[in-house]
């Protein structure tokens, strides 16, 4: 480890949370080992989150050397601004695709995410349907986006995995979850085959299989999350 | 300039707009000169607008050299970040204070901004009251925030003004404005001391007087804007 970079990792987790997972995936990319920390799935939260993040009260935090950071595109940045001489750099070199980097994580938290979420708790698959609209219509927009930053190479990044495919690497899981349940192809081969062949070249890398869950427990947590959710509304 | 802070600058604008007017504090601070193309505030968007964030289509716009950057917090870390050599740096250079700074930026936006746009669509004086609670509550979170970020300082970029200061200053001139209008202290002096003064501080400095609206018009303004979103109720 260079720079800043050393010096102990703990991770706060829940293991089905994409944005969990997406620092999963950023710190099994950028090589660097830690400490987890499982939150409970039900019941109190732990001293240990409620003192590291008392603003929101939510996973994932890092602790690096004692000091939390929170929320997964800050912690993701953090990561790589801190380890700079370990493993592949996230951020593009450049400031514009920098900035281009950023727009695109904030479009998929606030555009696709925020309705697939809503989708979620849909009553029945009808409702579900209609809400999902708007995913779709991201993953569409997010379809040129990927043109767009890849130039034509296999990740948002180019050769090698970025800050985007790290991203939306967190909701990786949930696309599979999402057809092993309802056959639910989110990142439609006719509609987004660029990132449908994308889920797929992602999946498969060894440091995504490191850190993804098992899709039948995440169906089954699906399953009860849902049922939560519908009894709420 | 030096580094790759070199080429035109055109900014795409609306006056009254806290986000616009964060880039241009960002602008006004690094001493960098850019031309500025005024939106329409009624009517359709201008082919310029819709070309340069056909995603959103929404002010503000930073093009730089024909390069469109959008959405106020990434329009002003690429300013940052590209004009490197021109200025005071606006975000930390310490990579914590940096995931610090964007925590809070954040928070201002989702927490802050979100709730205070909530309530001004309050058809009467006690449903705005009541819908600024979390606004409030914010405002005295954000309080602890500014001591943590400046250090006993006067800003929270320290000495200086850095990026929380431009990303909170660009509500500044609406402080004034509820102020003006509804004698409403939103940084009020008992619940947030450091805050209120930062207020006063923050507003006479040269850079900022430099693009501050004038907070009359920008009365008018909120009537205007308002009696449409009560009507739209």
């Amino acid at each position: 480890m260079t720079g800043g970079g050393d010096g102990e990792l703990k991770l706060l987790g829940m293991w089905a949370s994409p944005f969990v997972l997406r620092v999963k995936l950023a710190l099994s990319f950028k090589g660097l080992s830690y400490a987890y920390v499982e939150e409970a799935l039900f019941g109190s939260k732990s001293e240990l989150l409620l003192k590291s993040n008392p603003v929101h009260n939510k996973v994932p935090v890092l602790i690096h050397n004692g000091k939390p950071v929170c929320e997964s595109q800050i912690i993701v940045q953090y990561i790589d601004e801190v380890y700079t001489g370990t493993g592949p750099s996230l951020l593009p070199a450049d400031p514009y695709e920098r900035a281009m980097a950023r727009f695109w994580a904030t479009f998929i938290d606030d555009k696709l995410l925020a309705s697939w979420v809503q989708a979620s708790r849909g009553k029945t698959m009808e409702e579900k349907m209609e809400r999902l609209k708007p995913t779709f219509a991201a993953i569409e927009t997010l379809e040129a986006a990927f043109g767009q930053c890849s130039k034509g190479k296999p990740f948002f990044g180019g050769d090698s995995v970025g800050y985007l495919d790290v991203m939306l690497g967190g909701l990786v899981a949930w696309v599979h979850a999402s057809r092993a349940r309802h056959g639910l192809e989110l990142f439609d081969a006719s509609r987004s085959p660029l990132l449908n062949a994308w889920v797929e070249r992602f999946s498969v890398l060894d440091e995504t299989r490191a850190v993804l869950p098992d899709i039948d427990r995440l169906v089954e947590y699906a399953k009860i999350r849902e049922a939560q959710a519908v009894d709420a509304n």
